[in-house]
């Protein structure tokens, strides 16, 4: 239990130390009118990442679930896939053979099942799934396996007139129709990996079709660069939980004035999960200890955080 | 003279008739709480054409202007432009040559002059050269080569709590450096065309490296597939010049619920220039048909518009 909680503490899902501390402080000292390191509203960027960051990423991505559920959706339109791996595997129920063709495997069996209808239909078909389905071990619908204290923290940034984006690796048209709803942070707020698309008129009426051809891979070195595309500037406080999220920090640390860091470290293996150097999702080795070496902010999950999800108690 | 001007008028700029009346309606209409076309504030969202929209075009692009002069500040590193086309020409002054290689030629010249320099050094660059170019015609700087009428027509949109973007064919990361003071529209809220750029640290410093290759070229077809891209939602107001905004319009207009599509028609050959289906820059030719048909608003600058440019008269 936290024993800092008193109405006013924007932050009541986390727990007193230097953690929290480190937070409170970044936020008051660039909203502080006169203050040497005030920070005008209009720059105060906050940068994201989404899998393992705002919400959990184990036993495997959520998108990755929802890939093979749309796979077996669509398997009596792809009689083909009966014979043809990965599809097979998945059909199957064997998950470990779909998947170890690895990140090439992964790619077409997204290609497979995010592409061929408008945007529109796209944006049904996540809505649709997310209404029903639901976490193998948790049996929580995936939306409520998203972090209370992060869900906190987006609230007290957004209260500080910071603005908050999305920077994830996962697909940009898979989060963005429940990112306003769950985190509050609406569509044009989210960077992450896309298909590309294409404008046709059907019947008079214009749609945008989705193509099976990569347009961006927003993960590692292309985390900057997708910041700069899609906002422009750089942003002064940056949250992530993997190696993935390195670049990202990187270049949020590099800008000049103050720079808040953040990593979210997986230590919690009876709320959540423990997960760290060796593991094949989330690793998080390199980013450990550069946050060591330039004196960012770790979360220990399990010391910092109570409770982890929304209403974990009921 | 307009003679609506009250200190209440948003649009001060704006002369009485069907096209302001149109404008304020709208607003009006999805603004007020209980009204059936009421949207909420979130789904707000305004897209707007930069070059002949909020700004002029005539006789060429800005950004062509621009290119042009750093082709001649660059000349010295680049002894090889002397017999080379289309530099050759633009070193000579013969700027009709040098555009003779049509799009293509403009690319090249593009890519010689927007990459090989890190993203901060490339908006020092932009910046330093608005600071001190002028209009070949008018003398003005380009800054103030703004629409006033279109000044006044975001800040009131933004009052009403819109979010206001620029969906241009011209670089994003030309437009961005000072969007943000001259029309209110802050980076990331900049659409444009762009050049890939690449991550990489240079003496343990993190920079993006701007390459001499295309990424997106946000014009015509490509229009929707920016806004989708960048925005993830459907715009409920458009704003453009000419053909090449021809598809951003449908696709806005094409939502459900309440829709505004306007597009500016230059008419005013003493204020302005006066150019619209057989003009090479900015033609304006089925999209005049398309207004017509659709009951778009069409704004005739020469009757609509009083002043056209800030501080016309001084
Ligand atoms: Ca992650
Ligand atoms: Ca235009």
């Amino acid at each position: 239990m936290t024993t800092f909680a008193s109405a006013q503490d924007p932050l009541p899902s986390w727990n007193d130390g230097k953690v929290k501390e480190s937070i409170v402080a970044f936020v008051e000292n660039v909203t502080k009118v006169g203050s040497a390191d005030f920070v005008p509203a209009n720059e105060r960027i906050a940068t994201f990442d989404n899998d393992g960051t705002l919400w959990a990423e184990q036993p495997m991505y959520f998108q990755a679930f929802f890939i093979f559920d749309r796979i077996k959706t669509l398997a009596p339109q792809h009689p083909e896939w009966k014979t043809k791996e990965p599809f097979s595997s998945v059909l199957n129920g064997d998950l470990k053979t779909a998947l170890a063709g690895g990140e090439h495997a992964l790619l077409e069996m997204a290609m497979a099942t995010h592409a061929g209808m408008t945007t529109e239909e796209f944006e049904a078909i996540v809505t649709d799934w997310l209404a029903t389905a639901t976490h193998p071990t948790t049996k929580r619908p995936y939306t409520e396996m998203v972090y209370q204290p992060m869900l906190e923290l987006l609230a007290y940034l957004r209260a500080n007139d910071f603005k908050t984006f999305i920077v994830s690796g996962g697909g940009i048209e898979f989060m963005r129709p429940w990112s306003e709803r769950v985190y509050g942070i609406p569509p044009e707020q989210v960077i992450g990996s896309s298909i590309k698309t294409k404008f046709e008129l059907r019947d008079g009426k214009p749609v945008l079709v989705r193509l099976p051809e990569l347009n961006f891979i927003d993960d590692k070195e292309d985390k900057p660069v997708g910041i700069n595309q899609h906002i422009g500037r750089r942003p002064i406080a940056a949250f992530g939980n993997s190696d993935g999220d390195l670049q990202m920090l990187q270049w949020t640390a590099a800008g000049s004035g103050p720079r808040f860091c953040l990593y979210v470290h997986h230590t919690d293996a009876e709320r959540e999960w423990a997960y760290d150097r060796e593991s094949k999702i989330g690793r998080l080795d390199k980013g450990l200890a550069e946050a060591a070496t330039k004196g960012w902010t770790v979360v220990d999950m399990k010391r910092d955080w109570t409770p982890i999800f929304p209403n974990e108690n009921e």
